[in-house]
């Protein structure tokens, strides 16, 4: 059955955060846009009183607010993983704008658990970070300053996803994507396959990679058609491997192949 | 003549501030969103290097901040002037919702100056403040909270300006997609790839280049990207030819691949 875009689904990560004020200012943020669930993965030590001043009345989500050591055991339980960027180019350039992704995710909200991850205060998330992320968004801004304080960041980003989760009949693709691990596993296979078939250098098969999983991380895979990629990736390793041989001699026996 | 919709025209006026943080805070949200006129009304003392800090690259923004004996004088050269207020009823029932005010506002700053008026902290804007407000706005939030920081106020309202007076060209011209025709070429080129290592079959590969075509169809691909994958495929083919000997033997004579 079809579910609701719901804002119970919907996490927010900040990645190393090192202020206090941010944390709190964060946390009053969501509560303001009605989400509760804040993520701190490795935050800097910091001076809790702080954090709860800015909290203001959303003292019970800072109380709530879980800590992780790293960002994949943050996101395991997400199968949509958004990284934000205010950087272009490279590996950025195909980040979403905020509001149309928003619609989008409040549509895959009903079948999905969403995690949106920001970057630490000095420099945001790094190319290592979003490797974690299947999808990436950017915040527009005049071109002049396109960096944003942490907690302005985080209450846009909240603002646009109460919209777009309020909008009537928030349309729902009501798929059900793989969890952020199957796909990591899929997407190290491939890579694995790729190098074996001499497609992907074994010194650096990360520049390319990182392209095939935007490609997939957009689309959103469901676990049938994770099977289907991972069996392209086993096939690939056995035709490596000299497989191919058998292929055509079976051919030219006329078998069928499978 | 009709003038274009412009953000040099709108000011953002905070009657009473009394944290310098906020104040810096504001000053790096309009540089964020293109506006520049921060207007400030009988501030409470306050520590100037902390308003500094919080504007980071916004110091222009807050050095040319104007100050204010009284509303009226900072509201004198505008003919459309917007308070903001969370809170409902009374006066205030009739405060329209930012979105729609902001493409009203977009459309009326070809022609009018406008004010954005925001309230000291701890109270937002009395009764006595509003009247000297032509419109009242509201930024929709979640009922248990609807209290928003000052700072976390102004960039939601600059950024809905911003996307309200950015051509929406602009904003979708994220991502420019291949052709249809030029997807198409590299699918049937991956299906032949795909049965030249034996993963589809000859007879019938079409059953699961359909799931193939669907991945990548809703992912939308660019032209890089479709060169990736078409590497890919030429890649496939020629380990299934025999290639995959040769790279095994670079590999145990440690060279390079590509």
């Amino acid at each position: 059955m079809e579910r609701m875009a719901s804002r119970d689904r919907f996490s927010f990560v900040l990645f190393k955060p090192q202020s206090a004020g941010n944390i709190g200012a964060a946390a009053r943020a969501l509560k303001n846009m009605g989400f509760d669930d804040l993520r701190l993965v490795a935050p800097g030590t910091m001076n809790q009183r702080e954090a709860v001043a800015m909290a203001v009345h959303a003292d019970d989500v800072l109380a709530t607010a879980t800590n992780w050591p790293d960002l994949a055991s943050a996101l395991a339980d997400c199968s949509v993983t958004v990284g934000t960027t205010s950087r272009k180019g490279g590996y950025r350039s195909t980040a979403q704008p905020l509001r149309a992704a928003a619609l989008e995710l409040a549509a895959l909200s009903g079948s999905n658990k969403i995690a949106l991850i920001f970057g630490r205060e000095d420099r945001g998330l790094t190319n290592r970070e979003l490797k974690l992320c299947n999808r990436l968004i950017t915040i527009p801004t005049a071109p002049e300053y396109p960096s944003l304080n942490l907690a302005q960041a985080v209450v846009v980003v909240a603002y646009e996803l109460m919209m777009a989760t309020t909008a009537p009949a928030a349309d729902s693709a009501a798929r059900q994507f793989v969890s952020a691990s199957e796909s990591d596993a899929m997407l190290s296979r491939m890579a694995d396959a790729l190098v074996s078939i001499g497609f992907l250098p074994d010194d650096n098969p990360d520049h390319i990679m990182f392209s095939l999983r935007e490609i997939l991380g957009r689309s959103g895979l469901t676990s049938r058609e994770v099977e289907i990629l991972n069996g392209m990736a086993r096939q690939m390793r056995w035709a490596a491997e000299g497989g191919s041989e058998t292929i055509a001699a079976k051919r030219r026996a006329g078998k069928k192949l499978r």
